[in-house]
């Protein structure tokens, strides 16, 4: 595991992600040099996030299976950046199922012990990884398909909101949104910008200033996902939408979508250094640290 | 009275409206000295605009009292300016309702005897009060939630687009829209701005090109209005859905606020001396004055 | 018939269309010199399109008819280019109906003939009449109404898309939408845009990546249309829209439309020639040119 952030690192650290056809990055170099046939991977599963590669469909399934709550840890985004990297790089994917694999949570969001009493460096360090997800994500040749079988607030609401479609259970236990102003912090620009594209101005603005997490019927009901399905039918409801999006050559699509979200995309690449500063500002503030800790208090309390 | 227009004057010179901590004015300097602790505002009554504070909720309620269909005159304009700034620089105040205490009527919209027959400089007055209580309601930091209990046109519509939320009386007889066009004006591209922020491009389209006045139930269709509300509940309704905004921390709500609306702010900021340069070119036009003149005659032989 | 590309030529060239007032075309300052009254025009019939002027009215009606789709051809463009033209200058014509005389199809979109092995010269006239009819349609000073009385995709989905209002028949044998990507073609920037304009980011990016084509019944639903109307009441209801269209003082709204659309608009104006470059590169690429034989192939043995 020892290797992995710094991997994580150095494709951070490449900065602009060309959208369409990616330049070869270093590691990938190494592991797949362009003159050998590609290695068809099957399953492999890490730590935190397990991935299944059918290979007679060309789609990948990555399910969260981090106890208790699949939070985005510094481990967790970084292990699920290599899988995307991998994924994306590998001719034979052309389409990832993201879901979970732990009942009633789809993801929590962002892991907030990352946020607490650390370090500049770590700070730094962890926003930067959180950037990159997105932008690979957002950016992705893939299809990418959010399942969610389970609550999905905050920083699990912005990976959903980063796919081309979102089923959700039809359980209105189940709440999706980006709920950040509840904490009293205020979502970064490109979560804005990302919801923005996908609810419109007003139900955004309203949504972000009110922190509001919508159950499934709800979330329907303002465009937050696309569909809701039972819990049991959700496998079969997934291929079937993969299976419709697969039916389009590659390459009209991809270009399609760069077109789309490049706006948003290049706003992020232009200013991500800017953004890791605030965030470093932000979350380094006695009172931002005060209630995160009083956050944490409260859920453990809870817990026990 | 007399001070108060040169008081909004100063006002409306300052220019740029910082949006999360706004600079003490100078007014403000000489009323309240930091170093003085804040006098609670109670009530405070003018000639046009009602204002009651509650201070165990920090909410205020502004009901706009000119009849016989509150319009948007000079005065009115400046009472409105002066009211919300004394509300934002009063820290116990966290949220204004606004409403109308003239029955069947929410405001009629902007003042015509204000634009026939007035000199240049008049105009150029007149236009930079209407620009500044929208530069002020736009970007407020309170929570603003309009409570439209009754008929609202033209400049009454984007006082109420112009705030957070929209609670609209349940009667058909009541309408709301931008329906400058009909005669034959054309709305500014800030209330343009706003409009499309609210109900999206093609709905703008339309309804601004046809000057729409749209009756409760298709408001709420369309998205004009957030919510309809039998009119006896309003009171009632309008104070809950307060309290849902002001269970938020005020930080992170301003924040994400300002950053849904900078991009349509900072667009009027940077274009408005030119803006009103351009309305006092229309509105000097023979054409205009002799149709707006044609209007107001028959508004006139409508009463009586 | 020979003059016409030329003539579409030289309109073309023009460059950048001013939306309010446009200045007289060479071709017009001949035919219709200031001075003289400007002839009415009655009803003009090319080869493909009729297109009949009701003057107590103010409003024309353009009918596509050339057999079997009307399929978008250099012709057919040129002359729909001059009747635009003829209109626009026409100032005793407020509002076009645009329909089909063909049972069953509107437009079938662009004529994939005119892509496929043909010259460079030849690719660059026939985009650069593509990209003059939607400069012209979108930016009309004419109230533009498409009665959509049967299929529609691609370019024949952009011409409705580029009018005020869509009326279609309500039959969901019928449909409507922008499935370039079916075809691995990529939609231009501009179609996307005027895409988003109508459906808003979210139905635009998924549309767009599938190549979607909604049965009437669901263009209605995600806002493609604006209404569904029996097929034997189109006629009726097109009048009956058109007539409040028209209840308005036109000049603002043409201003009104104009100040919606111009960002829009801009946009192609500042790169033409840039997009005129990439749909000669796309289209000259020996994979697409395959793609499109096939596809020529395929509809050829559907026909026999």
């Amino acid at each position: 595991m020892a290797a992995a952030p710094a991997l994580a690192h150095r494709i951070a650290r490449s900065g602009v992600l060309p959208l369409c056809r990616r330049l070869p990055a270093w590691g990938r170099a190494i592991r797949q040099p362009p003159s050998l046939p590609l290695a068809p991977c099957r399953a492999f599963s890490n730590n935190k996030i397990q991935v299944e590669m059918n290979e007679s469909s060309g789609v990948a399934t990555m399910k969260f299976k981090s106890p208790p709550v699949n939070s985005l840890s510094l481990d967790f985004l970084t292990e699920f950046c290599i899988s995307l990297e991998k994924l994306e790089n590998d001719r034979a994917c052309r389409g990832i199922i993201i879901t979970s694999a732990i009942p009633k949570i789809f993801s929590s969001g962002l892991d907030i012990t990352e946020m607490c009493g650390k370090s500049t460096e770590h700070y730094a360090e962890f926003w930067r990884a959180v950037q990159e997800i997105w932008l690979r994500l957002y950016s992705s040749n893939m299809v990418t398909l959010a399942v969610i079988n389970g609550s999905s607030p905050a920083g699990g609401c912005l990976i959903a909101l980063s796919c081309d479609y979102r089923i959700m259970a039809e359980n209105p236990k189940y709440t999706i949104g980006l709920n950040e102003a509840q904490l009293g912090i205020v979502a970064p620009f490109w979560f804005k910008d990302t919801f923005v594209n996908v609810v419109g101005q007003r139900v955004a603005e309203r949504s972000l200033q009110l922190g509001s997490l919508y159950p499934a019927p709800e979330a329907l009901k303002f465009g937050i996902v696309d569909e809701l399905v039972p819990e049991e039918k959700l496998q079969e409801k997934a291929a079937a939408v993969m299976a419709q999006w697969l039916a389009l050559p590659d390459h009209a699509r991809q270009i399609t979508k760069s077109m789309m979200r490049k706006t948003v995309l290049d706003r992020l690449v232009a200013h991500r250094e800017e953004d890791i500063k605030n965030f470093i500002s932000f979350v380094s503030k006695e009172s931002i640290q005060k209630s995160l800790r009083m956050y944490m208090e409260m859920l453990k309390k809870k817990k026990s």
